[in-house]
């Protein structure tokens, strides 16, 4: 039998179809490299020098309305831009380049510079919800968009710019590396099940009920089996749905519920503002039949040892294979044992 | 015409069949993020405490020995071990594990404490080289040993715990993910046309001459057409090689030159010690036909506009796609520009 807490080994991602390397005997590893510096806390309700906050002025000298719950604007910095001409570059077959065309945009969460998604209240969180499906409504709309990315970089060490809170929608007119991963895998077990993979994968998961932190009516948050980062989570919708476009009002309510107590569990562990890249992995869109496409959406964490110690994705990992060192049950077990009240709200 | 230092387009890695973003017009961009911290010049030659210098002793109580050049040993906290057997883990097959056997070794590129390769004797760094292919054929004849990674991190940014200059080797019982893609890649161009991928490549690239560095007798670096990280390069030996194994001495000699150049082109472009992972992509070992296999070593650095603001690489490449601001010719031409003496070495 396979040990899984003490002996090396390999776990295969069923949505890439790629393998992460388990080291589960070497957390015991001692720590001599870098450490981050702790992010400040205590910061103010409201910074006039914050391209985010309410009645301030962006880069481009728009000023920013006196909004009350959530605000979506264009990217002053888009890394992709609508007005851009089709080209295509192919030299010999071996420089081989096209163009793309995309709309960047940001959102801010609240009009409240101090407060991220785990301090924030619940009817704060729903709206955010609420304005990703407009958008991704809205951005859907346009025929030569073919893939919609919404995604969150929290905390600094996560290349965040921006302390307010925030996220970003990437809207581009190919499909992207990951994505097309995830169409292959998805797309194949549906043709020979008739079932979407999440949805197999997730009964599963509910029966062991090792790895489960959430299970409420329309959500599950779980640590895939495969999860590379050290907390890596990923959320996934009971109803076996491609996209945000078809969740109801109830199974919104759920979301922002599930984003809200997994964002505070988070926060607990290390006693600080725990810093991720999350995002939804949704079916393309204008592509065509998306059966076997089942909504979910990645955190990907980096923290490891504690608030200021992370683990570096690097050398092996870049040139050779993802690599964790503590097991996704020991991570579960962790994200698990937290209260559900955050740290910071605890009067004792 | 694809107008590649104004418009936002996606190029092909040959190496990998995967697509890299690049926004051109992103790099005026202005950066409130996270500023890394220098890690301070001038460290003693010995450093008493410093488990890779000569005479010191490591973790388990072993003493190092008082070697006059490189040095290589296990590593105290493998990730992989040679003792583990083999296992395989299947649950409906939505869980799926096996076992990884492996063993990890530790370089110390030089007895001195202070000095890095850019800042090495051309001997030593030959030593470092003939230490590669040594280990390269001692592991290779482990049957059970099916693939070699040789690589180093450099720097506290990526993850590297020790600031004694050192490599490590990682070898083990399967192919993992980044080398079955390249695999792959080059496999199948050279059934089709019966030259590697990397010898016609490289010929388009000379005949450029828009993105190579180094070109000496027996090797080039250039900055890949398809180059992710702001001053990714990759070394290419000019004969097609699998391995390490077949490098004359003459090809040995060279490629010492080359680490040497590139490695002071990179510490000369913010006058720091310039943080990097570099690893070698050679054919698996014992495992058939490797034809079409193509000897090669990526530098992956992660600085892009100064000595401590880095690329991150996050949210919207996490989740969908790679994505760059300057474009490959935009690095090669900085690059070319820098001395190829050692700005410390230096007396103006
Ligand atoms: O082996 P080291 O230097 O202790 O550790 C470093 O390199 C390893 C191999 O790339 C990574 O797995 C670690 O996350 C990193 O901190
Ligand atoms: O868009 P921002 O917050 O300025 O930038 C951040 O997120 C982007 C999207 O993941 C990345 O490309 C940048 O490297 C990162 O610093």
């Amino acid at each position: 039998m396979l040990n899984f807490s003490e002996q090396p080994h390999k776990r295969k991602n069923l949505l890439t179809g790629e393998y992460i390397l388990v080291s589960p005997h070497r957390s015991k590893r001692p720590w001599q490299g870098q450490v981050e510096d702790l992010t400040p806390d205590g910061r103010p309700q409201y910074d006039p020098k914050c391209y985010l906050c309410p009645g301030n002025s962006r880069a481009d000298g728009t000023v920013n309305p006196d909004y009350k719950d959530s605000f979506v604007f264009i990217n002053d910095f888009s890394a992709l831009l609508e007005d851009t001409s089709m080209e295509r570059f192919d030299e010999e077959n071996l420089l081989i380049a096209e163009s793309e065309r995309g709309i960047c945009k940001v959102i801010s969460f609240s009009p409240r510079h101090d407060l991220t998604l785990p301090e924030m209240e619940i009817e704060a969180i729903q709206a955010v919800v609420d304005l990703w499906q407009c958008e991704f409504r809205e951005l859907s709309q346009y025929e030569w968009i073919k893939y919609i990315q919404i995604f969150e970089n929290k905390g600094s060490i996560m290349g965040c710019s921006n302390p307010h809170p925030h996220g970003q929608i990437w809207a581009q007119s190919s499909i992207p590396v990951e994505i097309t991963k995830e169409d292959v895998q998805q797309k194949r077990y549906f043709e020979k099940t008739g079932r979407t993979l999440l949805q197999d994968y997730v009964s599963l998961e509910r029966k062991k009920n090792e790895r489960i932190i959430i299970d409420n009516t329309h959500f599950v948050a779980v640590v895939p089996f495969w999860a590379a980062w050290p907390y890596e989570t990923m959320i996934v919708s009971k109803r076996a749905i491609g996209t945000i476009l078809e969740f109801t009002a109830e199974e919104k309510a759920d979301l922002a519920k599930t984003l809200q107590e997994l964002t505070i569990r988070y926060d607990n562990i290390f006693k600080t503002s725990f810093p991720y890249s999350a995002g939804m992995h949704q079916a393309p869109v204008n592509s065509g039949d998306q059966s076997g496409w089942h909504w979910h959406m990645h955190f990907y964490p980096p923290l490891l040892r504690s608030a200021t110690v992370k683990k570096f994705m690097v050398g092996y990992e870049m040139l050779a294979n993802p690599q964790r060192d503590i097991t996704p049950e020991q991570a579960a077990n962790t994200l698990k044992q937290q209260d559900t009240v955050h740290y910071k709200q605890k009067t004792t």
